[in-house]
C-alpha cells in the first residue's frame, strides 16, 4: 500500500475503534481520528479517544460537537430513556437513529478535505446484531452514495469505507487486538460508566465485553465496580 | 396521499426551499422544517427560513448546529476562500464538501425520531451542475442506504427522498412557485449578502437567480444593491 494515502478513522474510545485505529495504521495509512460528542451522558469515551489518539501517535484528531441530544429517541441520548440492564430482542433502545451514517458523513467531509478517500470504522455486526447500521449493506449503500455524491468521487471514485470488524465476533475482535497490541487499559466499552469512567458490568456493552474477553481467553485489565 | 404522513424539509431560506416546502405542504405532507448553522458567512438564510417557516404555519422548525466550518474546505464556510464573482467551470469553490450528505443525514435521523420516512431537499441538477451531491444516482444510492441503515427501513422500508425540482431550470422553479404562491420576497439566495441581507447581484447563485426570473417572465420583488 502506498504509504502516503491518509484514512479517516471514528475513534470512540471503545475497544472495537482502538482495534480499528490501530489496524489502519498497521496498514500503511496515515491516520486522521474523528470522535463525536452527540448527547453522551458521559464524556469518559472522548478523553479515551484522546489517549488512544495519543497513544497511537495520531496527531490529528478532531472532535465534533452533534446535536444529536436534541433529536432525542435513543437511551444514549435521551435523558429521560432508561440504559437497560438485561438484554433485549430486535433493535435497542440503545440504537441513535442514523449514527453511523450521520459519523460517516463527517468523516466523508473529514476525508474530502484531507484529499482522503478512506473510511475506518469499527462496526460489528456479529454482537450488534440489532442495530441495522452496522452491517455491510448498508456500508455498501453509503459507499456509492459518497462515490455518486463527492467532488473526489465523481472525480476519481475509489471511495472505501473499511469495517475490518464487520463479520468477527466479540471474541475474535479481542484478539486481533491483542496481535496488533491495543491498549485495553485505556478503552471504555461502558453506556452507563461511573464518574470515574468505571463501567457498571451490567449494561449490553459491559456484558458483550466481559464474554468476549473470556471468550477470547484475555483478561480484560478493565474491571467493573459496582456504582 | 394518507394526510397524516409526515415529511422533513430542508429549508434553507433560498427560493428552491421555499419552493420545495409549500409543494410538500400542498402534497399533503405534514412537515418538518430543519435548518442548519454551518458556518456560513451570513445568518440571513436562518432568518429567511424561520420567516419561510412561519409564513407558511410549520410550527416544528429545528435549527441544526453544523461544525462544518472547522472543516474548512468551502468558500460558503472558509473565511479565507473568495466567493467568486463570475463563473466559473467544473466544481465551484462554493461547493461544501458532502453537504448534501450531511444534511440529508439529519434528516434521516429527525425523521425517523418523527417516524416519518419522506424527506424533502430542493436539490437542482441544471443550474447547479457542478455540486455532484444535487444530482438524482446520489440520492436514489443514499435513499437505499438509509433504507438499510435505519430502523424503520430495516423494518418496513419505503424511505423517500423528495427531490421535485431536481430536473428543472430555474426558470421553471421560479414557475412551479408562482403557482404555488411562493413568497420570493421572503427568500434569499445570495452567498454573499449585505448586513440587512440585500443581494450582491453579482455571485453565482444571484447571477442564477436573476437570469431564472427574467426567463420565467416573473419581477423578483428582492432588488440587488452594490454594497
Amino acid at each position: 500500500m502506498n504509504d502516503s494515502r491518509t484514512a479517516v478513522v471514528l475513534l470512540s474510545g471503545g475497544l472495537d475503534s482502538a482495534t480499528c485505529a490501530k489496524w489502519a495504521l498497521d496498514s500503511g495509512f496515515r491516520c486522521l481520528a474523528l470522535s463525536f460528542r452527540y448527547g453522551q451522558r458521559h464524556g469518559i469515551e472522548l478523553e479515551r479517544a484522546s489517549r488512544l489518539a495519543a497513544h497511537f501517535g495520531i496527531k490529528e484528531h478532531q472532535i465534533i460537537d452533534l446535536p444529536l441530544g436534541d433529536l432525542g429517541g435513543s437511551a444514549l441520548t435521551d435523558q429521560r430513556i432508561a440504559v437497560p440492564d438485561q438484554e433485549s430482542d430486535g433493535i435497542p433502545v440503545t440504537y441513535v437513529p442514523a449514527r453511523n451514517l450521520l459519523f460517516l458523513s463527517f468523516a466523508a467531509a473529514a476525508a474530502e478535505i484531507a484529499e482522503a478517500r478512506d473510511l475506518v470504522i469499527g462496526a460489528n455486526a456479529v454482537d450488534y446484531s440489532g442495530y441495522p447500521d452496522c452491517r455491510r449493506p448498508f456500508f455498501d449503500a453509503l459507499e456509492s452514495a459518497i462515490d455518486l455524491g463527492t467532488k473526489s468521487g465523481v472525480e476519481s471514485g475509489g471511495w472505501t469505507i473499511h469495517t475490518p470488524l464487520v463479520d468477527l465476533t466479540k471474541a475474535e475482535i479481542i484478539q486481533m487486538g491483542e496481535r496488533l497490541g491495543v491498549p485495553w487499559q485505556l478503552t471504555s466499552s461502558c453506556y452507563d460508566p461511573g464518574d470515574t469512567g468505571q463501567p457498571c458490568g451490567v449494561c449490553d456493552s459491559c456484558r458483550i465485553r466481559a464474554a468476549g474477553f473470556a471468550a477470547a481467553g484475555v483478561v480484560d485489565p478493565v474491571v467493573p465496580t459496582d456504582h
